[in-house]
């Protein structure tokens, strides 16, 4: 059975529009919820959810992502081919940076723009939910297997995203909160190799100059004791055990984060 | 495969007990849920999203609502067949008004009484929780394409339930709110056409005396400020870009809206 | 189509990533979120979500449960087969007693250790998330039909867990409260017969000293009255029509409950 996956900041009740208008056309598709509580119009957060899960996903996805404050407007819809032949996973959504840094972790690929009004929903476009009018059965059609090239021209530019604004500062790391999940912890774009060059499990550092361990779990340090750890995502996490680091810390979405070894 | 939908008010963890019984019966059905964050009792708004949604779902969908204050009680339950021959859908839930805008939304609708034991939980009928114990096995055995006579004798009578105390009231048109969506947006009864009759896309409303701008999608007005446009229901909304419009104006579920043009 | 549930304190997010990997292993399974709200480390409310849940699950159900305060330490990671042959479902998830009351509701049970690395995720066990790495592989294979004991060697012991702390004192009957439920149902562990032992409905009783009416369902109070009844899970509940007793009664998971006839 082929695999849908919906990355929104719908909230409640319209990501069942989308599905209705997938199942619609393709009834054996199954449909996976990354989620739908993107923060509103968090595009950064939404690119990151999906980037990083993307490859526990099997080959030949379709990722439809709608975190689309430019809804209505000009901005274009995208289609996407990414990875190594056999292996390739599929996105579809607007084009403003969502998708990008997901379809490229897995290798090459090809950006379409969708136009083919025989893939819109026939009943008509509205100005406000072009992921139930123009995503979902794009989506729909793809997870068929129709050829990515129906979908309309290939184009070479797209907006681009991306989570690299991290580095070396003499005895610090300094990166970026991507975001905070549910429970408060915080989620840095630091990736593991970078912070196991500088540091070892067990040792001390300090996260905006307040001293935690740096541990492999939550389970090493006591109860709300704060602690740095590579959380699953493979990125720096800034935790507290069976605590909230995000208000702890005073640490959001786009904040900027120095770790320094101690 | 067959497609099943759901609408309560349940929250968490009761659907898992609808879709156990379900799948139980049916495993090769798909399960949609549409939403189940219904507010309590709140059969006006369950209807509405129902009646919102129904046009997306293709044929032979079973919708299984569940908002049933009166469970336990004499209030009996109803399977539907509403639409043209070849296109019709189900419909499965209380007699309290639930289903019937939807239902009726797809043309001429047959109703049922469901009164067949050997159509619901083999091990016993609970006071509380129908959804799991007579709802969701009807419904399973609906996707199976079991007759719809086969749950039970054809009723003429129901109960009845509509969207439409909307007017004209000399400049005014009067509409009632139906329910805020979790963003806020304040969705109203007052459907398109009418709106479109008084108001071209660009010009000013007043919405119970507040001056808004009536455009096409939210990326039309500046952050925070109010706006109307024709919501993806295809009913007048008031919205607030990236903001709040029940916090704003005030609006809640009943409540009554006057646009007027200016 | 074979069938896995879901049930952890993960919240959003994260139960995407164990789908993702259980539909790579299984594209045909059909999976249901039982809850994702579980309390963190909430095992004892957890187990009896899972055991209240279990016998609406139709035979060969892979139950998958993590709420793992433990996880990444030295706690085994079991796999259960329980009930009558024939009659079989599956449990997976940490040794720390989750999973025990629902799978010993089935019947005879047989118990295993999680120790062959052919299941496990390939890219590598995190520290921090064996519901992606070790139990949703682990569940997608016993759904697809492996042998139990493909997981790794048998074990006679595992963590103990049960609601048994009820019983009768006096006039009283003594019990726990399990959980509150997102309405304010407050769900107790003192069984239907226990309560029908000692009360018929329609008769009053009194909860800590507070009286109200022993009835079948919400319905036959008035508005924000509160009542006591035998909930769909079997077991006895208190509750406010249309209110909230969690927060009326002050009560919540762990605290002690005294029911007397009156």
């Amino acid at each position: 059975m082929p695999l849908i996956s919906l990355t929104t900041d719908f909230g409640d009740l319209y990501p069942a529009a989308m599905k209705a208008v997938i199942l619609g056309i393709n009834p054996e598709v199954q449909i996976v919820d990354i989620t739908h509580s993107i923060r509103q119009a968090g595009i950064r957060e939404g690119a990151f959810v999906l980037y990083s899960l993307v490859r526990y996903f099997p080959q030949k996805t379709v990722h439809i992502g709608v975190v689309d404050p430019g809804v209505g407007t000009s901005r274009r819809a995208l289609a996407i081919k990414a990875g190594s032949k056999g292996k390739e996973q599929f996105f579809v959504g607007p084009d403003n940076g969502l998708l990008i840094p997901a379809a490229r972790r897995l290798g090459e690929m090809e950006v379409y723009k969708i136009a083919n009004p025989e893939l819109m929903l026939k009943s008509g476009i509205s100005a406000t939910f072009h992921g139930r009018d123009i995503f979902a059965p794009a989506g729909a059609h793809l997870s068929k297997g129709i050829p990515i090239e129906a979908v309309g021209p290939r184009i070479p530019d797209y907006l681009n995203l991306d989570f690299g604004n991290f580095g070396i500062d003499g005895p610090f790391i300094i990166g970026e909160v991507i975001f905070a999940d549910s429970f408060g912890n915080v989620i840095t774009n630091i990736p593991e190799d970078i912070v196991l060059k500088f540091s070892t499990f067990g040792s001390q550092v300090e996260v905006n100059g307040r001293r935690v361990s740096f541990v492999q779990t939550y389970g090493f340090v006591g109860k709300e004791e704060p602690l740095a750890l590579i959380g699953s995502h493979g990125f720096l996490e800034i935790a507290v055990n069976k605590g909230n680091a995000s208000l702890q810390f005073g640490l959001k979405s786009g904040d900027q984060i120095a770790i320094k070894t101690v």
